[in-house]
């Protein structure tokens, strides 16, 4: 394999110094002449009949030029799961029904802001109040009340897997336990709230900057809820200020704010404040886990039986996916020859969980993580041997879905025990301190069309000019985690230029090449990677034969691009600068630019994902047995993500991981009285902050992926699992307590001490 | 010829609702986060060496971020005649010396608009005053002051133009005369003055939104002005209100606001105002006008011998092609079997003149016009029946120039005559009412590639949608004349598809097909619509492939596209929506959209123009011969466009350029004080307004032009010619006064009658 010039370097973000000097463009920083304001009246009742709206006084207070309700939208449910239109449960406004508290029922666009929330307060909504159920277990009995018509219990979504024969392998297995786990709700918390700003134009087509992850499918779905076209739509993605899942959904405020935009032919921006965030926003789903596992004596794994709840809220949104996911995490990592999984997506009257960095993982990993450390004690082999011992392989299939091409875990296991020191610390317990040990493994993008698209998953246009520079137009969306950096260090390795020498333009539904289905799973770096590398390779075919024709060059001869030339390879002299390359080609075809498109999507690759990352983490921590005080110490890391595009990309996003996964571990989670969230704002929701950070230790482990572009797969989803089981292990080590109920709270520490 | 369905309609402008709600974004309305406002500085003196700037009290005002001089730009000269880099003769802010009233000196970014106003006034500038020359023949002395280096004379350009032998043809004429013809100045009056606003990236990269007719220019320019690559410079069209040749060149600001965005890290706005415009802003050419023109007695054309002197002002702007054209224009509408022409471009110490709609078919053909009703006079002939004699016909050709493809002029004429009542009005002369007649000829855009594009002249790229819609990008300019409306009836009719059907996106250069040279010289329904056809047939291709193959058709069927469906010609069962047939070649391109690209470059078109457009005006007036003032009663116009795309566009360019004839005819002109420009408001510049609009009856001449897109060429421009000879000639009717001198103004009328 060649060296690489620009991959794998610490190369800055493209859009680096946009952000820090508050030059990019975010949605809410566009001004539209004759722009108006929006404002949603949500519903103050987790569950409730609609009896009647009375929008008058709203709609004549002076400033106030559209009020709108359900009546007068189409009506038409929306939701990703376009392949199962079933699933697609939810209005932009509620109609009838509420389902949560801070369910969207009405709309107003004003001239100001202030003037729309005001007209927000005028809005009168009689209600007849339903009973709730407001975790897994109630929304589960029998006499519960039920969410949504056509169902006969507040099951909305299962999902089953199962291979070999897992009753027979309990059966001859020497040791089976069974444990339950229960995980809570976390917020996005990206630091910019939902923003959109819609025009229509005189044909009634709309288009839309929103805040998006996933700007084709909003396209798609926005059209659907207007009874548009789907090309009626453009969706236009600014800078986004991060997302983490909880901006790949069409959302209320964007319907209303197309349909309102149409209907009052000016502008209309919306903009969710943090309090609407917190307390109506997506989140992560809680979970309930049941896991059953056997082992032979020697530590082998014969056998997993899961069983998943999960605490969906008042619609499915990503829910089938966290459903479909949470089975797949479960398989991952060890050799489950037999293994049996049921998820169970549950309606509950809450705000709705959704996707979120992780997609399942955390939760199901949290799980089977701590159940391996559990084991582990109880088989007498140290953890990480245990995991030594049923680690997946290059080459393993999972019968039916996937095969893994390739895999680092050994190495990252053996990585982390090395620079953590574990096997001394391990075996030299000392009272309040403690190691431990999670792992993961994530996907490359999914594979499963559940959007249903007729394009391919990704597509790439490259344009060379004859100044030696190229531009990149693709739909794959940045909302901060780098893709557009790693796209242009994608292209610029493979046509042997400078970053400087790429421009790139995102994102942008009507401009940008048919399509790419967002920034979600993990997915940009391989299928969109791949689409622009298929692009680069049609273009580098017709300047190869620029210079071929020119130096008259055996056909046999290879072409390099390095150094911004192009040439025979091992001759140097024998070639031209890539501009000179362009004119030349663009002289051949009288006058036409040289243009190509890429695409990729995966094929024969099972139902998950085309490509696997791999990890391991341990935590130190120093727990203060009188006040349950955790103290996370140090974190070391050694993962697979395949070829390292951009080594300071992947640590900032491990860095990032780490964060959000000890916020899982220690302290965030929703406060609910009810349906009610109260904490709605950062002092009372309680991420950590850089103060908090622990030191951090980091290994790559060197593979190659032969199915990514340059062999580049997952960095930074996947890492925001292991966290929480490793210091929940840790905390074990230090103090004998077990937690499988997360956030592992001081309370729950002194608690479970007291029991001991 | 197959009926059309869409072209020839009365179709509305695709932004008419967006403009007249305001909703439409022109370069001023945009806003980005940290915008700075930027100001020039102009010179107050018309020629002067500059000894010294101190720039330091304006860069001390609080709020000014940047002020710069010449000295800190590049020093880079540009201009638009590219391929003869010696005509490229303006710095962006003057180096050395000014050399005229409103050259720009310096430039202030404050982050307010009157802040920048302010620092302005700070800046001291020491200047040693030069000896002006302010008209062509003050600069025509053998001790004229000399504007540039490197000059003889203030000559900076001639053409010529010979064929035939004009010296034997006029010995052997029976009427020979000789005139001299001159014209003023007058100004495009734009109602959107220009703007732009300017971004740099980190990597030092431009974005410039800019109020322009040409962003490839701009974009090529820009970049050479900042020592960028082309690439580095990106130019986005936004809403433009309206050009008429005066925003077809990158200028200063557009410069400054780059550069100045490039320093600062800041977007930087410049918006001029209207008095700007009025004292330092392009213009129409003065010209001094030579005529020699020899007949036989039976009023056959013999030979002319033209000698044009344009007034350039300081600087060459585009006074090359005016200088260039005119000499063209004075060999249209007539066979001048001998032909000779000499144009010089001089230098004067006044704003630039330049490109402005007509390009030197005004001035030539008052001139023209004029001189053949004088003729006619003098040989007894009706200027009607002297024209039809000498009427330029389809096939004839201006050797080694053009051939004239359609032409239909005759037509014209005849039409004209009957629609005003010519005979039996012009017979029976009555006091102070008159009729009289004027003509034109004009091109439908230029063949000459004076700014050495290595790309095609046009671009066009097509999407076509599984919903049954198309997508068009292009960068020819929508600068208010409609192209886009005219582009999408275009396409429209090529796919059988309605106006609402087709999304445009229009004039960015980093995404709309490299390239288009810009909105000029009527070039954009001929050059653009053939690169939309060019792309249209190739999707077609691909669509009535899938016509063919899903219905298993022989290969010699036909297939046609109406109605918004693809169908066996005379078989309509044997087909299906153009929706579908895109999504059959999309699965048979296994994802990959339906996307095409078009071309067009004029090849083996002469030196001029592929295709001419002709007409004839009659116009009738009222003349008081007290007070001099004429009242324009009724204005009859019939002419040859080739195919009419859209018979409302083609009747609201006629309305504007009678509104522009009219203005040049008798009441615009720019007063002037040595350099000094005196009526820089609307005020005292005396446009005609709406009130001043004589009533007007039009007749399109049917006509085909075979390199037309759907047989179109030229409209809207040509037709701002004929009116003010057409107007001459009705006084000198009414009165007996002949002017050959623009505008005719009340004194001049007064004046003349008492010599009479």
């Amino acid at each position: 394999m060649k060296a690489f010039n620009i991959i794998g370097k610490d190369i800055p973000r493209t859009d680096g110094k946009a952000k820090a000097t508050g030059q990019a463009v975010y949605a809410d920083d566009i001004k539209l002449p004759g722009m108006l304001h929006g404002k949603l009246l949500r519903s103050p009742l987790a569950h409730a009949r609609i009896v009647n709206i009375d929008t008058s006084k709203a709609a004549a207070l002076p400033g106030v030029r559209l009020v709108i309700t359900g009546a007068d939208l189409p009506k038409v449910t929306t939701g990703n799961w376009r392949l199962f239109p079933k699933t697609q449960d939810e209005y932009a406004l509620a109609i009838d029904k509420v389902r949560y508290i801070g369910d969207e029922v009405a709309a107003v666009a004003a001239t100001d802001p202030d003037i729309a929330e005001a007209a927000i307060e005028l809005i009168e909504v009689e209600y007849e109040e339903l009973p709730g159920v407001y975790d897994i277990e109630s929304a589960l009995k029998d006499d519960a009340p039920l969410l949504h018509d056509g169902y006969k219990t507040n099951i909305s979504i299962d999902r089953k897997i199962e291979y070999g024969n897992p009753d027979k392998a309990f059966a001859e297995s020497d040791y089976v336990r069974e444990d339950t786990f229960t995980v809570q709700a976390q917020s996005h918390a990206y630091m910019e709230p939902c923003s959109c700003v819609s025009q229509a134009d005189q044909e009634g087509r709309v288009t839309i900057w929103t805040s998006t992850q996933t700007p084709y499918i909003v396209q798609c779905l926005l059209a659907s809820a207007l009874n548009l076209r789907e090309n009626d739509v453009r969706v236009i993605k600014p800078t986004v200020g991060g997302g983490f899942g909880g901006k790949m959904e069409l959302r209320s405020w964007e319907v209303c704010s197309a349909f309102m935009a149409q209907k009052t032919g000016r502008p209309v921006k919306f903009t969710l404040t943090r309090e609407e965030e917190l307390m109506a926003g997506r989140r992560r789903h809680p979970m309930t886990i049941r896991s059953k596992i056997g082992f032979k004596k020697d530590g082998t794994i014969m056998a997993k039986d899961l069983h998943i709840y999960l605490d969906g809220g008042g619609y499915n949104a990503m829910g089938p996916t966290a459903c479909f996911l949470a089975g797949n995490f479960g398989a991952m990592l060890y050799r489950y020859p037999n293994y049996r999984y049921l998820g169970e997506h549950v309606y509950t009257n809450k705000p709705p969980a959704s996707a979120m960095r992780g997609f399942g993982a955390p939760q199901t990993l949290f799980a089977a993580e701590t159940q391996m450390n559990m084991a582990a004690e109880d088989l007498g082999i140290d953890p990480i041997d245990l995991r030594l011992k049923n680690a997946q392989v290059t080459g393993d299939v999972l019968p039916g879905v996937a095969t893994i091409s390739s895999c680092g875990f050994i190495e990252s296991l053996e990585e982390v025990r090395k620079m953590s020191n574990w096997d001394e610390i391990r075996k030299n317990p000392k009272p309040g301190q403690g190691i431990g040990i999670g792992c993961y493994s994530f996907i490359s993008g999914g594979v499963f069309n559940w959007f249903n698209t007729q394009y391919n998953f990704s597509a790439a246009e490259v344009k060379v000019f004859e100044d030696g520079t190229a531009h990149l137009l693709t739909m794959a969306a940045d909302i901060g985690q780098g893709v557009e950096t790693v796209m242009t260090q994608i292209l610029a390795e493979a046509l042997g230029l400078q970053m400087g020498d790429i421009r790139i333009t995102a994102a942008d539904t009507a401009i940008t090449p048919q399509a790419d289905l967002g920034a979600w799973g993990s997915r940009l770096t391989l299928f969109n990677g791949n689409a622009v590398l298929d692009a680069a390779n049609k273009i580098k075919k017709k300047l190869a034969g620029a210079v071929a024709a020119k130096f008259n060059l055996n056909s046999i001869f290879a072409i390099e691009f390095e150094g911004g030339r192009v040439f025979a390879k091992g001759k140097p002299d024998r070639g031209m600068s890539l501009g000179e390359a362009v004119a030349f080609v663009q002289k051949m075809q009288r006058g036409e630019p040289v243009v190509a498109r890429g695409y990729y999507t995966p094929r024969d690759k099972g139902l998950v994902s085309p490509a696997f990352s791999f990890g391991a983490q341990v935590a130190e921590v120093n727990v203060d047995e009188e006040t349950g005080q955790i103290q996370v110490k140090q974190m070391n890391t050694a993962h697979d993500c395949g070829t390292v595009i951009n080594h300071m990309s992947v640590e900032g996003q491990l860095e990032g991981s780490i964060q959000m996964g000890l916020g899982y571990a220690l302290s965030e989670n929703f406060v609910m009285d009810g349906g009610k969230t109260l904490n709605t704002n950062f002092l009372d929701y309680k991420m950590p902050h850089a103060a908090d950070m622990p030191p951090s230790n980091s290994v790559c482990i060197d593979t190659y992926e032969e199915e990514g572009p340059m062999g580049a797969k997952e960095a930074g989803e996947g890492l925001v699992s292991p966290t929480a089981p490793a210091i929940a292990d840790a905390v074990h080590h230090a103090t004998g307590f077990r937690c499988t109920d997360l956030p592992i709270t001081p309370e729950k520490i002194l608690k479970g001490l007291k029991k001991m």
